[in-house]
């Protein structure tokens, strides 16, 4: 854990509406942090749909298993997500393990542990004693309120150094909704999925086919464009929960991804899932500095999202920009390692709005002055154009610093 | 550059002997260094022919493309390389430069430009001025002599600690034939290739084809199966120059790769390439640990080798050697995001000969003082065994160390 704030952390935290039909409470269950909060319990009203983007990692953990079966059984009642230990890798243990959180959750809640859904982070491959939320559940439920969203966030944080919360209310069919999302991020970020975990709860009224299309489309330009190590976590899950309160307030039920009504909430998810994502990226272990890769040019939006990955995933890349050091020399590498097609002459080259290259050369125009300005800002954006198409594609990274190292050489012992 | 020498660098430089036909020296053209040699001149006997194997890399350095170009010729007679300025992303200006380099290397030795070879390593994106060859190779032509090696290796080094050589001696036919190899590496090192410069220079008198045969398959387990930070160079060079000098003391000019008579050949051509590529990660920048990962089980070699490179570039597996922690979660992480057939419940890991985990789960013998002790090393073997076939690969890494960003945040300012 990371004593210090990101530089890169957004000045002040929202206060987060509440939005009808969740209820939540946070509890120490003392799983491996002490003295902080470890344990996020919240209740769902009754007819919460639920939808959900999951790891690609062909080793997940045992809660992302259950939240996938689980998914596929209608109404989502709860969730209990727990800090401090990632429940991965621990065999018929870890599945067990994750039978009994659901079971102590719903008791607490008096519902099915079927619609349960359970999420862990932290360290892999230590057995999760799911025995210690028995003493803190029916605590929790007692103290259940719609705030404050930010102790949320705070308790499903592992090297995170600021929580992670995004808010949006908008309407639909004149009935206004809200949207809270929070996420937690910090290490073994990646495409696929790049949280951790991150969670949005609102309280319009979508069918549950609709949601997960929305979310779906939605990952693909925030969380899936994000890259702190190139490390894809067992664990990643993002969910959307939608309790339907907004149906009570005269909302009429959404059934169609195509309805007109939908397009200001859709909008709304993908800028909570950008701003979520953004900090994740901003708590990246160690960074300083704030990276936007913009691919321009490129054959197809797929091509040009690869070589900005490319870019983004490359050490030597990352590296320069925190010693701020304009090497586009390194940009041009990342491109050529892509495996997309590029060619050396028509690549053109910026950081900021200095054009550094052009033409498979060094511009002449090119300043050092200008381009080491713009080095030294948090913001980085360097846009590459590859000059061969209309493809084009944006993921964001941070530097990786030698406190990276220092705080990943020194996690778990 | 490093001021010190690597840790994992050989406790001495053996003195190679001469390799008949093959007459070098080196020398200081200011390219980008002071007060140490940059050039790299060797004149190859008549009837020398040459293999190559180079970087995948979509954008080539100019040098790439030129030797590519003249494989295809014949006769080899002339090598150049120089530090200090890789001659990569430099446009026009790039191929007139190589073009120069080869006019004022073939006239120094009396050869056509043609059957001249180039190489360069160093800064990318800026304008070689080749013209600075121009003053020192009639000098070097006049200090051609049959060593020492290990100067041949000095002159093309960058942020190398150490220069890098290795030989053999073996007979084809009953006739002894020399094989010297030398290289470069340090950073922007990964698959494909591996190195950023190596050659190999032989008497024994092979036929091209074979030649070019024998370098491809050596390196799929040498330099194509070392990492040190996954990110590709434009200018990976791999040549293997056989003058045929032993043809006068007997050897029967080989002309098939099936000939029984070239296995000890190969075989030290394999020994040579995975000697050099071992050296190449040794001097890894920033690099304290030299790490094996050996993956067993997989249904496939080629899975297998996904598998070892997906543990061998992940910077959190690296990060955590760095630390000296046993960490195999993060191990299952990076077996799991590769994307090859694995079961996380027929999983097992070890660290040394220490099982960490089987069966998905932690070994219940498992010692943490033992793995740790493993750790402490600075060699260290990690096997994982996948439980699913026949497949089998091993790789090769370093750790991930504040030094390699300190290197590389302040290389080129």
């Amino acid at each position: 854990m990371s004593a210090a704030v990101s530089p890169l952390a957004p000045k002040s935290i929202p206060a987060l509406p509440p939005v009808p039909g969740v209820r939540f409470a946070t509890a120490e269950a003392g799983i491996r942090y002490k003295g902080r909060t470890d344990v996020l319990f919240v209740a769902l009203a009754p007819g919460t749909q639920a939808a959900g983007v999951f790891t690609r990692s062909k080793c997940p953990s045992a809660a992302v298993e259950w939240c996938r079966a689980q998914l596929k059984g209608g109404e989502a009642r709860g969730l209990l997500v727990n800090s401090g230990n990632a429940n991965a890798f621990t065999g018929m243990k870890g599945r067990d393990a994750v039978r009994l959180s659901a079971a102590l959750a719903g008791r607490a809640l008096g519902v099915a542990p079927e619609t349960m859904f359970v999420a862990s982070t932290g360290v892999i491959g230590e057995p999760l004693d799911a025995t210690k939320f028995d003493g803190v559940l029916g605590a929790a439920a007692a103290r259940f309120a719609e705030g404050p969203w930010d102790a949320a966030a705070r308790a499903i944080m592992t090297t995170d150094t600021f929580p992670k919360v995004a808010t949006r209310t908008v309407e639909i069919g004149g009935v206004p909704v809200v949207l809270n999302g929070i996420a937690k991020g910090a290490g073994m970020i990646a495409p696929d999925m790049a949280t951790m975990l991150s969670f949005v709860f609102t309280d319009a009224a979508i069918a549950p086919a609709v949601l997960q299309r929305l979310l779906a489309r939605s990952v693909e330009r925030s969380f899936n464009a994000i890259t702190v190590d190139s490390d894809t976590s067992t664990s990643d899950t993002l969910m959307l929960f939608a309790t339907g309160a907004a149906e009570s307030r005269g909302q009429k039920r959404i059934e169609s991804a195509a309805d007109v009504d939908l397009r200001a909430f859709a909008r709304a998810l993908d800028e909570i899932t950008l701003d979520l994502a953004h900090q994740v990226v901003k708590d990246g272990e160690g960074a300083r500095k704030f990276v936007a890769v913009t691919v321009t040019g490129a054959t197809t939006r797929r091509s040009a999202k690869r070589v900005a990955l490319s870019i983004a995933n490359s050490p030597l890349v990352k590296t320069a920009i925190a010693g701020e050091d304009a090497n586009w020399g390194r940009i041009v590498m990342a491109v050529g390692k892509a495996g997309e097609p590029a060619e050396r002459d028509r690549l053109s080259i910026w950081f900021g709005d200095v054009r550094v290259a052009r033409e498979g050369a060094r511009d002449p125009d090119y300043s050092e002055a200008a381009a080491s300005a713009v080095m030294r800002e948090a913001d980085i954006p360097i846009r590459v154009d590859l000059g061969l198409g209309g493809g084009t594609a944006t993921v964001w990274t941070c530097d990786l610093t030698k406190e990276y190292v220092a705080i990943n050489g020194d996690y778990r012992s």
